[in-house]
């Protein structure tokens, strides 16, 4: 028995053989063809081939997987139609009389290293695609086969170095139990699909390929990380238990999905979701969201060659309002820049993008873009509950501006005798400190806030959040951040505002006592957090958590609020 | 008469004629020869005559502005003795059979743009150098002379696109008596260079070379950065009169250098200096600086290809408690990381420098560094009066070991024998939103703060200050920031301990009267503020000051804020 400590990517146990998906050997070397255009023509052949068996990946993840994760197969598609790709490998088996194989592989490895050099994330998953589609062609053309999770007919537990789109797509979850692999962290590729299949996987083991053979037992418990391999058949037990514990606690949440949020002693918050397309809606509503409390409407902006016409944004904002059927759904306008860029606005690379032109600051200076987008959720506003949220506000000009802009473009359509919704709140997003220092003054001017906390933090501790020298400094306990929502919800309440909170936060057990004592009024998460969620507030009394506020604002360090939390509130 | 804008970059008014620094035409082309050994003996021989030229003009340099600027000329002279950069030169000119002209510019070229493209200040410091060095080899091996402006013997302004490090160690004060430039800003080589020798400047005029003739009146106002060229005789008289004012209010101002601060009302501040090399202090002294407030040690560990010896920032800091004779020195730990860097350290690169690895942080985790530079700290603290302040404290944890880490080398040196002042404060600098919100819980720990206004704005409206999109948020007088200034302020006062503000801001006539009403007790600037600022605080009631204060921290927009100040405090 051995075990392998890694990150749990997705909840859930899995307790079966493993099925090791190994890559064959593609390597290629140069050879010179003596007739140039019969290998062009056996180059075009294994193009076609790819075609026809990306053609099936894709309608099967179209099945399973949904229109979304499709995709990704429309866009390897597209890679292997496009001349600027083929062009050159045909050009080099005519001009240096070269193999396929190796004419695909060279050329690809230039636009690859081209594609990943340019540090845009856009960019690089399209070196990613272009990698992708080139091993399926080049096994094609030396004549062996890739992995076919697709076949799999049996209940395993699938060993990977790492799992590409093209893998995860053909996985069927009758029989693929759970997945674990050496790379990846909690949002690589891998472990996104993993929560979206609902399968249990632990990444980033570093060694489960060289640890695990074919065939051996293992236990992937995506709840604490750990891989058991070759478990002795009383672990296997205690698995098995602790496996139908999981189960039968989701099946208590389920139970919870239609009832309102109310802590013990009868106080109501409104539990949230974040949603990034109009398709998650479904996910909100299975796991009982009573609003979106942030759509993140970037996703409609990447990767894609230019900005969405006014109707594609006001079709995707129609969808979420029509199918929240009434229920509040909050709208962040455009926060682009900072780690998300848009390589068709050719935005300059900033020195310290975090602290740069991004999200308001960009909207405000290239009005057409926000007006856009501001016309299509006004249209949209009348299918719905629709609250518009403006992203990086760190002062009240900002502000002011915003609201003027969108009030001309309101004013505009309704001249025009278009239909727009009268009861649109208007709020800002709290995660800049100036803008939670100032929340009185804010509070006069807005509808409602929602608190940032992924930005607030590293702002406040002037810690990068992605950057892991300074990760011990990304501290949402630490009562310079609860003092600052403090004042937020504080200056908020006496102007007769809501307050949510739309950060990781907001769904973290740990902070969940200290949030409901402190006011929070609603609290938006990813769909899936939920219904644990509303379990834990259920068995919270609001009353005796607002009891211990000044003695949690009045702590020095992170470590001793976290301590309190856990053993007041018993939270693991 | 014509009027160019620039940016004032040195006070004072100059008026003279035109000297237009002109260089000589260096281009070269390639030609063979058919001796290479005499080609490389003249090469040589232009090396040997540049070296002569170089020590003569940093003799000169070192006599008229100081070791600091002369060593400029040793880093040239080092750049004329390196077999990384001649040996190439020598190898193209036999393999090339190349003329030596043409092989010192290519070679040079290669490792000019090599180290500019690597993206680090210092390395593109020393492309700098490459580049001014080879301009005088080129110009012995083609027989032309580059510009003498040692050997101006009339008045007059320099007219040039841009000044060399070279050609500012020439100027002699008593002919130049002001210079303009086509290119440059406030930070540019020439305009520290002006303001270091006190010779008016206005650079980045632009069109300063195409406007300008030799000969012609010129006026250079380095007070309002405006180029007036061909003045009327009333234009003249008018900037004569202008001229004296300025001079006149030098002279006023001169004369509180020995008076104490001290408000109308009979209230005392403290009125420091920032400086960064032991040299600076003679400055601090002559504008009559009552304290060191801010001595950034970085200087110590740049420009070098290691970092110094505990003995040699020992020898630093003695100097500096030394000349400042008991008068009060603070000084900062290693802010290095962000935008300084430090090649001999290898720090990984990161996206956001402003949020990541740096000052206390890294000293925490390097702590061979941290110890041996509070070691050298420790051993000086006998010369005077030393106070240590760590850089970007964000939590309670950091500022609790870092000062283990001084208290551990303070009792192990004691215990060794050496002699450690016991009166050493120890202080952090408040640059961090969540230091600012914690205060009151810092203030029980430290012995005072330093509020570090550059990075506090900067972090707290989440805006880089170097980024000119985003600058309209670098806003000092947001209510934001003091509202946050205020808290620091009240919760030190309340635990008896002192506060000083060591960022832009302290100097700055619009704060000022903000910062003596809020009770800040120490203001630390660029000794060329100190002045100025102690006029402006003879005249100003710290009372009254005080009685705006709830008025001003209810204020919503930093606009709101400067109107009242320049209103009520008479401030232009």
């Amino acid at each position: 028995m051995l075990e392998l400590k890694g990150i749990g990517a997705s909840a859930g146990i899995a307790i079966a053989k493993a099925y090791r998906l190994e890559e064959p050997d593609l390597t290629v070397s140069k050879t010179t063809v003596a007739d140039q255009d019969a290998e062009i023509r056996r180059f075009e052949e294994a193009i076609q081939k790819s075609k026809q068996e990306l053609e099936k990946i894709k309608e099967h993840a179209f099945k399973e997987l949904g229109k979304d994760k499709a995709e990704i197969f429309a866009a390897h598609l597209l890679v292997l139609s496009d001349p600027e790709l083929l062009n050159p490998v045909k050009d080099k088996i005519s001009s240096d009389a070269s193999n396929a194989e190796f004419a695909m592989k060279e050329t690809a490895d230039m636009f690859v290293s081209m594609f990943e050099s340019m540090d845009n994330e856009y960019m690089k998953e399209r070196a990613a695609d272009i990698r992708d589609v080139t091993k399926r062609v080049i096994a094609h053309l030396i004549g062996v086969e890739l992995p076919s999770p697709s076949l799999i007919s049996d209940e395993v537990v699938i060993v990977a170095e790492d799992l590409t789109p093209s893998d995860t797509a053909q996985l069927n979850r009758q029989y693929v139990l759970g997945f674990t692999t050496d790379i990846g962290g909690r949002t690589s590729h891998s472990a996104i699909m993993a929560r979206s299949m609902e399968i249990p996987a632990v990444v980033g083991t570093k060694e489960a390929t060289a640890k695990i053979e074919n065939g051996t037992m293992v236990i992937v418990d995506g709840l604490s990380g750990d891989v058991i391999i070759n478990p002795s058949s009383e672990t296997i037990a205690a698995y098995e238990d602790k496996k139908k514990k999981h189960e039968a606690q989701k099946a208590e949440w389920a139970k919870l999905v239609n009832e309102p949020t109310v802590s013990k002693d009868g106080q109501h918050v409104e539990l949230a979701a974040n949603i990034g397309t109009p398709k998650d809606v479904k996910g909100v509503i299975e796991n009982g969201g009573e609003a979106v409390g942030l759509y993140r409407t970037e996703f409609l902006y990447m990767g894609r060659d230019q900005l969405p016409t006014e109707d594609e944004q006001f079709e995707a904002y129609k969808a979420v309002l029509t199918n929240m059927e009434g229920k509040p759904v909050v709208v962040r306008t455009l926060d682009i820049g900072g780690d998300k860029e848009l390589p068709y606005l050719h935005l300059p690379k900033e020195m310290n993008p975090f602290l740069g032109f991004r999200a308001i600051r960009l909207c405000l200076e290239e009005q057409d873009i926000f007006r856009t987008q501001l016309r299509a959720l006004l249209r949209a506003s009348v299918y719905g509950n629709l609250r518009i949220m403006f992203p990086m506000i760190a002062t009240l000009d900002e502000f002011r501006q915003a609201k003027a802009v969108l009030l001309e473009e309101k004013a505009a359509l309704q001249s025009k005798g278009t239909a727009v919704s009268d009861e649109i709140e208007i709020g800002i997003m709290v995660e800049i400190p100036s803008t939670a220092v100032m929340a009185d003054s804010f509070a006069k001017e807005v509808d409602f806030f929602s608190i940032g906390t992924n930005d607030l933090v590293q702002y406040t501790m002037a810690a990068d959040r992605m950057n892991e020298r300074v990760s011990y400094l990304y501290q949402p306990y630490n009562p310079a951040i609860l003092r600052l929502i403090t004042m937020v919800i504080e200056a908020a309440h006496r102007e007769g505002k809501w307050v949510g909170m739309c950060g990781e936060m907001a769904g973290d057990p740990i902070a969940i006592p200290i949030l409901l004592g402190l006011g929070l009024d609603e609290f938006s998460m990813s769909a899936t957090s939920i219904l644990p969620a509303r379990t834990q507030i259920l068995n919270l009394s609001k009353e005796e958590a607002a009891s211990y506020k000044e003695k949690i604002l009045g702590m020095q360090t992170t470590q001793e609020v976290i301590d309190f939390v856990k053993t007041t509130f018993n939270v693991e």
